[in-house]
């Protein structure tokens, strides 16, 4: 495949979609997909050449099920994004902003904007997801109705922004992890410039994830964060999560690596990649 | 108040009746609520004299919007209850489980059920919960539908019990906290024998993590849990909720929340408790 196709969770139009394309560029096609194990499906059968998926939003937490899903998958992850999430109000051209009765969206995101549909006094109707809603409203083609979608889904379904930042918490980032089936080239970029992911589980015994933690700690490399995930079968034992500042084969990770490793039940390293810096 | 209200999310019947049930005994009456935020504010208006939530489930992990719920809240941690999620096939007393269609319960119990409804070659339809699923049963008296709910549910809607421990997987637990406004009673449990729960926060540097377990590490005291939650407002920033074999007042666990409130932008002991083993 010479063109880059990226799958993402979502109809045309998604948050994820845009992302898609604030990481990747313009050149690039996207593959849409039901459900997150449906995008994960596609990376392993050669549909797409790159997966995007969230793993984090900064308001509602860690999305577990990629973080479940990732360690049962045979990829590598080689890039991350951080996405502004800028919900806007879409609706056809004729549409008047004060003579606007319904809102459609994604409960999240209706809820994400809680403030500014009460000051506009609307009525607030729950939709799968937001694109969905987009379409919508298109299909309706009726003026007293709108959506809460990104910019991307106003392009995809030619409808027009009547708003924008429309959210109350300016602080709403998600953050992608790109996927594929090959590790990073590390030629690519600087050691200080980048990040690793790890997954391990240790023996269920004092002091134990203090210990693991130590093999980072010891060496001055920064943690930007640690996720746990239950392990089914084992009530009350738990698979980690961790990212940190640096590439797995530089000489300090790589023996942190080797260090952990010892300890650990079960390690993978998941990919490291070059850190998103927000401009 | 003489005797104990418990108040509950969820329907008469929920899995969360049955744990307060277990936990506090059958002397009890017990309050419904419609939500997380509804059964917190039934304690702080003092309609009840304790609730009991879930804070983790061994297959889907931890209850964010509890983590989430509690620190906004002025309760004390003062029990925890491990409850054996054992799935029911609840019907009217005349069904025959050969003659059986439908199946209707929670997305999650029918997932949870996969492989036994497989079996059965029955079709399932998703509800709002387990007990209102019972309940849906009871009033449609039809012999060819049934409920998966828990045994407290058989009871409650006066169904039969077709089937027990219906689950595929036996190692199903949901940890639930027993929250009160006044904290527990020291005198009532021995510390070797219980756990205190804190949240803190931490300057965003390197290590900072790693230096706060150090205070329990150093002190040999047995970390049984930690969850992580984003700060609103400041992305990748996160609260950090600890629980430790311990209580707060013995001598090397202060000491150690002492260590920790030296470094902790925020700290907050959330309770000490006696620890459940199930038997």
């Amino acid at each position: 495949m010479n063109k880059r196709v990226i799958a993402f969770q979502g109809e045309p139009g998604a948050y994820s979609e845009l992302a898609a394309f604030e990481h990747f560029g313009s050149e690039i096609s996207t593959l849409p997909c039901e459900s997150f194990e449906a995008a994960f499906g596609a990376i392993e059968q050669g549909d797409c050449t790159h997966v995007l998926l969230p793993f984090e939003n900064s308001l509602a937490g860690s999305i577990h099920r990629n973080y479940d899903l990732i360690v049962r998958h045979e990829v590598h992850i080689v890039g991350e994004h951080h996405l502004r999430v800028s919900h806007c109000l879409l609706g056809v051209p004729e549409t008047d902003l004060d003579a606007l009765v319904e809102v459609h969206s994604h409960p999240q995101a209706l809820a994400q904007c809680e403030h500014s549909l009460t000051r506009m006094g609307v009525q607030r109707v729950a939709e799968a997801d937001t694109a969905g809603s987009a379409r919508l409203v298109l299909e309706w083609n009726d003026p007293k109705i709108a959506a809460i979608a990104s910019k991307r889904a106003a392009d995809v379904y030619g409808l027009q922004i009547l708003a924008q930042n429309l959210e109350d918490n300016p602080h709403n980032y998600t953050r992608f992890l790109a996927l594929t089936t090959r590790p990073a080239d590390v030629a690519n970029f600087e050691d200080g410039d980048c990040k690793t992911s790890v997954v391990f589980s240790l023996k269920n015994q004092p002091g134990a994830l203090f210990k693991a933690l130590s093999v980072f700690a010891l060496r001055d490399i920064d943690l930007t964060k640690i996720e746990s995930r239950p392990i089914p079968g084992k009530p009350w034992e738990y698979m980690f999560y961790i990212d940190f500042a640096g590439h797995s084969e530089a000489a300090n990770c790589a023996r942190a690596l080797d260090h952990l490793g010892e300890m650990a039940t079960f390690l993978r390293v998941l990919g490291s990649y070059p850190r998103h810096r927000v401009t």
